[in-house]
């Protein structure tokens, strides 16, 4: 008897995650060997309120039209599956007659994964990648990250537009990111046509300094003659190892406000007589349609259907992911990768993708995100 | 002998303001009346130093790379043109054989033009509308606002997904126009295909109080059941009529720090035991090319075009205005406004297109803002 497959999305969305679900659906409905194709309403809450979204007959056209529709259509959630919830998780899963089981999310997601794949021997379990912050282990990059560099890219050169239209001031935009780099670094595919936005980046991989923060802009002010964009992941820290954005203020379940690293630098400036503001696109920097990379896109549904692939070989235990073999012209081979070695794991922005003042990319990082961000950025005309 | 055009910007840059400049510098050729195209660079200020850039010789595909580009191209300014300039001005204009000089810009702007159209009485001066703030006075709309509105409908909607996908919590989204709330209303158009954001919306012509703000929260919240999107304009003031983003801090030139509106509310729910987060598009807002509305840049275009053709006819002192005929089917009728009856004065959002509450748009401003921002915004899919 064929049994039922169910997919459920963990932590923040992406603007190419329900194109994986696409992928699974239309993969699963394709295979032949499926009963029923569910999606969590809500992640792995929703699994364990059997609180499901039955996929089975969504038409190609939805399917499509899923595909192209940013964020998690089912829902995510932000849950840390303890012991306590094994017994539950194994008893909807035997209820539903689950025999896949699989899991879309970033490292913490993956955690979740494993832990089903340790309780649950039964039935297959595999994990599906999802992160803007492209910070999986083990796989050359994650779905949902060409999107968002794709936007943060085209973002920043439009910025820069603005900004160098403008009598001179220092601009700051913050990005996503809060413990790794990689997004803040693709704002350097910004630079085209002889647009020079973003003029320095800053990330969390590197200890932030006000003093050569201040002596940095000035240095660009006076080599550009221009206004000038600083990129800046929203996670960096002093040396003391605090983030640079601590408000002070404790919210009403005791966290210290978070956000607002941006507008911490953009004071910074206004201190030392620069003129200054800041933006932070957040959460619209992983939503935008139009900003998709189309590799991306294409990567995620491929993923998806990969995922439904491995769950039918009986590949349990396992995470689709990435091996490059070319950069140019680019190449992927997909593989599948022990859960146990991607859960929890961060894979931080190496060493040799930052300059050696730490406030810019190397060479090395653009051709390695280059072709994530699908087709080349806009071309815009400067006027001499 | 035939002389020369000036035309120069003002002001912040828009999405299309570029599409003016295409259109004077289309016309200006087509016309056979003019001699050569400058435009200043930087605005006033490049004009009184004779920093003229020549688009004379710009080529077809040159004006419609520049039509697309969003920005200022040759830059603008923020500089009030006061007494002891106009000698300045008045040579410089001699100098270059300048016949028609003509300014693009908001309210300030204008201001600057008419003092021009007063000095320089053997000139025509004509002035070309331009604002993201839409708030121009005596034109139905504006260049710019359109685009600016089509960015924050989207942008709003696509938030909303990556909202109501995750665990209940209210994000917050500040949108420019200091003091009129055009801007912010248009966040409104957001709301197609059953999605609800922008659950809220806060105006700069109401005062904003903190315990209704909660209030209001807490009721979206029960009634959606779901997160929340808030939309505010960065420019909302209290019953004292205090900046609510007051920050206190100083800045190098004795200003206080601006911005910040959208994280103080955060901050408020924050302390309000609300889970909460805010994001600022900023300058982000007008500079998307792939968000700008066509209607919005044919119409910018145009309105280069008649400013030109203005210009030639000798009809000094005016600017280009826009008179609407009808909203569906959407027809405009270009006129011309007399210059001192626009320069400096603030067209707020009018009483009829506020709801009772203070927190929402009424259907009159939908109906009055729909065609603006062109084609219909992206049909997302929602999985029932």
């Amino acid at each position: 008897m064929k049994q039922n497959l169910v997919i459920a999305q963990g932590g923040g969305p992406t603007a190419v995650i329900n194109a994986s679900l696409a992928g699974v659906v239309a993969e699963a409905k394709e295979s032949g060997e499926i009963d029923r194709i569910y999606a969590a309403h809500h992640g792995i809450e929703g699994l364990m309120k059997e609180d499901f979204i039955d996929c089975s007959d969504l038409s190609g056209s939805d399917i499509e039209r899923l595909k192209n529709t940013p964020s998690s259509a089912p829902g995510s959630c932000r849950y840390k599956v303890s012991e306590n919830d094994h017994g539950r998780i194994i008893e909807v899963l035997k209820k539903h007659n689950i025999g896949y089981f699989l899991y879309n999310g970033g490292n913490d997601s993956m955690d979740t994964c494993n832990k089903v794949s340790i309780i649950a021997k039964e039935i297959v379990v595999i994990g599906v990648p999802k992160t803007i912050d492209n910070d999986l282990a083990l796989t050359d990059h994650c779905p949902g990250f060409g999107s968002a560099a794709r936007y943060a890219a085209v973002t920043t050169l439009e910025l820069g537009l603005d900004v160098r239209a403008l009598p001179i001031h220092a601009v700051v935009i913050e990005i996503m990111g809060r413990n790794a780099g990689w997004l803040v670094a693709a704002t350097a595919l910004a630079r085209t046509g002889g647009f020079k936005a973003p003029h320095l980046i800053y990330f969390p991989e590197r200890t932030f300094d006000k003093d050569s923060f201040v002596s940095d802009v000035k240095a660009a002010q006076a080599e550009y003659g221009t206004g000038i964009v600083i990129a800046v992941s929203e996670g960096i820290t002093d040396k003391d190892g605090k983030p640079v954005a601590d408000s002070g203020i404790v919210d009403g379940f005791g966290h210290v406000i978070p956000g607002g690293t941006g507008q911490a630098l953009s004071t910074i400036l206004l201190q030392n007589g620069i003129k200054s503001r800041s933006e932070k696109p957040g959460l619209v920097g992983r939503a935008s349609k139009l900003l998709v990379s189309e590799c991306d896109r294409e990567e995620a549904f491929t993923a998806g259907r990969e995922s439904v692939r491995a769950a039918v070989s009986g590949k349990s235990g396992s995470m689709v992911g990435y091996k490059r073999i070319s950069s140019e012209p680019y190449s992927i081979e997909y593989e599948l990768i022990d859960l146990a070695k991607v859960a929890n794991v961060e894979k931080k922005l190496p060493d040799n993708f930052i300059n050696a003042a730490g406030n810019d990319v190397t060479d090395a990082f653009i051709e390695y995100c280059k072709p994530l961000i699908g087709d080349p950025i806009p071309d815009y005309f400067k006027l001499q």
